[in-house]
């Protein structure tokens, strides 16, 4: 999981490190807000109505949800489960609460806190983003000094260079990469096959 | 640390890592035996007299030592201290009894366990190396099944395919990268510094 701060590079870094991994899946959110011209189903969003969503919630359908503007959003737990069954790694971009909350349910879940390198870049990049009011921008950035308390509860911490992002895809891909030889994720009988051969 | 049986590639992959990392020094050992032709003193090894090597070693010079067909190793202490104080990286290759004792004088060390992809190279490497005795070969592979009930101990597994040891280079590679993003190896202050900037 990718968390962090609103405006400290997730989505481009995310979708830098999903273009060069095939091994990685990116977890897909469900949510009740329609469609924005050019979004497809079951590929930026899984499009879902209200009802349909509360009856997978009350069911454990999703690994956390929450509500923003109106709209419910939520991680699907089936599709998650799906792909590590079937031997992929997941990415996702929870938010810091979410990302915890996540963990919890996969305490082998690695957990990657993405910040800027200065946090004053937090507040320009929200303001070039040109889609939030000044009260909507403070609040955000009342919140990242909220989600910064969290840091500790996290496994890394990745820095977003303003100048050169592509040194963060190397060291998220560095993460993915290592934490797949952790001893704690080698199946019981890894050890004796081995020595047998 | 890099650790594992004899004959699983330590000394080849350790080397080509260090070929890469200008940021990772390596741990010279101290050792009683005499320098080999074109060995350098503080280069291949310490070289000390024995009566110098017990010195230090009472005290408490040597994070590990052992003995071995007559001669005297250790690992030295001061050099590994100085080095962490400097802000660089140190990178050894002890034995996997040195490695967990060092782990215990530095819990933030990371023990990286190599092994090879099939066992049965590790007894094809040592007769390659045509520089011991069937009876010595057996015992390192006895010495090998007795190392590999510690892997639980470490904290990455690395497999050296045999056909592509590049791979494994770039394993270790990714491993020392990402521990460098490890929030426990966080100053206390660099959250607050971060949000002040």
């Amino acid at each position: 999981m990718v968390s962090g701060p609103s405006g400290a590079g997730k989505d481009t870094l995310v979708e830098a490190l999903k273009a060069r991994h095939s091994r990685l899946l990116y977890s897909i959110s469900s949510t009740t807000r329609a469609p924005r011209p050019g979004e497809q189903d079951a590929i930026d969003y899984f499009f879902l109505d209200r009802d349909e969503f509360i009856r997978r919630r009350t069911g454990d359908g999703f690994l956390e949800w929450r509500e923003y503007n109106g709209h419910l959003y939520g991680t699907p737990r089936s599709f998650i489960d799906e792909s590590l069954r079937a031997g992929f790694d997941v990415i996702m971009k929870p938010e810091v609460n979410g990302a915890l909350a996540i963990k919890e349910r996969y305490p082998g879940a690695v957990l990657i806190f993405l910040a800027p390198d200065k946090f004053s870049h937090l507040r320009r990049r929200l303001e070039a983003r040109r889609t939030e009011t000044n009260e909507q921008i403070a609040a955000r950035m009342e919140i990242a000094h909220v989600e910064m308390t969290f840091v500790r509860s996290f496994d890394y911490l990745v820095i977003n260079e303003q100048a050169h992002p592509e040194i963060a895809v190397d060291d998220l891909e560095a993460i993915v990469r290592a934490e797949r030889f952790r001893i704690h994720r080698l199946p019981d009988n890894r050890i004796t096959e081995l020595e047998n051969t």
